[in-house]
């Protein structure tokens, strides 16, 4: 008998109950409508663990009771379905030169997609500030719909450690700023905690949870912005390394001689396949917008220099997606960005890299994803989703009038 | 507020029970003498559910009641501490020319530690019946012992799938072998699991549980023999990705113009900084490791030629293990096999490698493993062992007289 592997995991034993409540609450997600007993007879909890569980969840309003069925054998059962109406997730991304909010319910539902302009190149102070307006805003409305907000977590293009500082943004020129307890301050203390996150990670959560690989185990997200970082799910879960500065792709070196990088460095992958080596100049975000859609004509009619240049920087992404490959075995890599409208041309050279590249036998499926500009921000409501699911369960609707 | 993310986890409902009992067996091995009433009140399960979790663990002989204590308030409890004395994990390792078995008890502690010559060339089956000779031998000095074996895993230099079929271990000649179920027909159905995995994922869990850096929970571990591959820990589990193949460092690129690897690509890591970028010439195991020890005494004296091929290869390997970084932020990696005794020539330009060209703050600590040769048939009675931690128990004593 051959059996999957399992090793030791961290001994958080006073996470149990809340642990059970996630299982419940997943259940529930998932089965709805279903009884108790349907909960107990598939959990292996005991019926008397699972009736106090559920209670807890309906106290919540995470779950609710529907009318008794009859449909089954024995006496009728009262059934159980997802709640959840009177609460909201929140997620924000920071861009250099705008900002995306989106709210969702429970369920991952929209409930918002804002879009609006923002100068990323202010001081830390100035952004929170204007970040700070937007989610007040977007907390007023949701208070409008007589909903709770669980959570917010905020994309940033950057490295953010596991504590949620923002180590480095440069393309922000942000330095360990501490932006969630900023915008807690900016917000005085909202009632509901604030994740600071990369916006590859998150874009990985969305893609994880909304997207059409949604439940892959092994998971790569490249995001294709001004930068290129990865957000890598293995095993279900984003995998953030010891300090949360896992997916830095962008500066991993494809060729000791190839292109000097913004970063110094030589022949990185943001500098062979990079944005900047698609238009082969630097433009802010605005013009780099119109030009892609001007690259995106050339490759559609056919310009040999422009089908040419998006074959390089395919094998150049190519290359990269071996080396995450090599290593990681993921099941799925999806492309964002500004990769999204460029796939059709820059795809074929990426799976020849593959086939040469990849050792073991089985390359993984590379898309461009479905999910738009929004995918961090939607990331964001994403993770809040998630804290939700792993048991950090609301504890209780008292600031809702 | 700043809190940690954790995102959704398959929902394997059924194994509520089963997480449980190991939830309830590891605060037992770390926290024994304790009572019924201790695990309770730091599990958040309830009494009556670890009366029944801790009979069904003293019914398998993982736990026993020891005598009652008096020193607490309230009523004397009666105290719990690990059992296990009559279970052994087997791990072996296969090598190109030795086979290493390790016998632990259910604490870890070494019961047996054999190496025997091996001719890894020859067909599977042959290799099979020679393993299986072995591994009989074991078996039954843990039968003479009164002790029943809970599992055995078999470390394999390859590419070894989920299902633990070796799909490709090309320095055995071997290629879609079923290991596993030909060692399960060779010892005529055991009665105890036979797991089958890659020796640097092995040696990764060897070290996670019996190393110096033990419980680290983001840890890659680097083999060095005829190939060079990593074992990965994040979030403390081994992540193997989607098929099994994870880990495949050894053919990753780190130089276009760089010399020719085995494989047929050019400038591999393995062709770089492997084994035989330190001896220059292709030798048998016997012979690499006699070459081995006068490459050491020749940097010991000082020999600059020497010293510059260790310094070439340590700069090799500090490109790799920078890539290892830059995606997967580990806070240790270990150099295993042939690198250990180099380590004190090879680590100084790992060193500085890092330095060039990990983006984030923080490089990880990478040291040489103190486990020794057989870090990977040690992985193997881990394995067993995590299975067991992970819910995993053995059903009964029936098979011991």
């Amino acid at each position: 008998m051959i059996t999957s592997t399992t090793g030791p995991q961290p001994a958080d034993f006073a996470d149990v109950r809340a642990t059970n409540l996630a299982v419940v609450l997943r259940f529930v997600r998932e089965h709805a409508p279903c009884s108790r007993a349907d909960i107990a007879a598939s959990t292996g909890l005991n019926k008397a663990t699972v009736s106090s569980l559920v209670a807890d969840l309906i106290d919540r309003r995470l779950v609710r009771e529907t009318g008794l069925t009859e449909n089954r054998v024995g006496r009728p059962a009262t059934m159980l379905v997802l709640d959840g109406s009177p609460y909201a997730a929140i997620g924000v991304e920071i861009g250099v030169d705008t900002v995306s909010a989106v709210a969702t319910d429970l369920a991952g539902g929209r409930l918002l997609t804002w879009r609006r302009a923002f100068s990323g190149g202010d001081s830390v102070s100035q952004s929170v500030a204007g970040v700070g307006a937007i989610v007040r805003r977007v907390v007023n409305r949701m208070a409008k719909e007589e909903r709770q907000v669980l959570g917010l977590a905020v994309a940033v293009p950057g490295l953010v450690d596991v504590q949620g500082t923002v180590r480095l943004a440069p393309n922000l020129g942000w330095h360990d700023a501490d932006l969630g307890g900023d915008l807690a301050k900016a917000l005085r203390d909202p009632g509901f905690p604030i994740q600071v996150d990369n916006d590859a990670n998150l874009a990985a959560l969305a893609e994880q949870r909304f997207g059409p690989h949604a439940g892959a185990a092994d998971l790569v997200y490249l995001s294709g912005g001004v930068g290129v970082g990865a957000g890598i799910i293995l095993d279900g879960r984003l995998r953030r390394g010891g300090l949360g500065y896992s997916g830095e792709i962008g500066h991993v070196q494809l060729d000791p001689e190839g292109p000097v990088c913004h970063c110094g460095r030589r022949g990185c992958l943001e500098a062979v396949a990079g944005i900047g080596a698609v238009l082969r100049k630097d433009l802010s975000p605005a013009e780099t917008q119109a030009e892609i859609e001007e690259v995106v004509r050339q490759a559609r009619s056919g310009d040999p220099g422009t089908l040419a240049r998006l074959t390089s920087v395919g094998t150049g992404l190519g290359q990269g997606v071996a080396i995450l490959t090599n290593l990681l075995d993921p099941a799925v890599v999806i492309l964002g960005g500004y990769y999204v409208p460029l796939a059709p041309w820059v795809l074929p050279a990426v799976h020849d890299e593959l086939g040469r590249r990849v050792v073991a036998p089985g390359a993984p499926e590379v898309v461009a994803s479905t999910l738009g500009h929004d995918a961090a921000a939607l990331g964001g409501a994403a993770r809040v989703l998630d804290s939700i699911d792993s048991g950090r369960l609301p504890g209780g609707l008292a600031r809702i009038p």
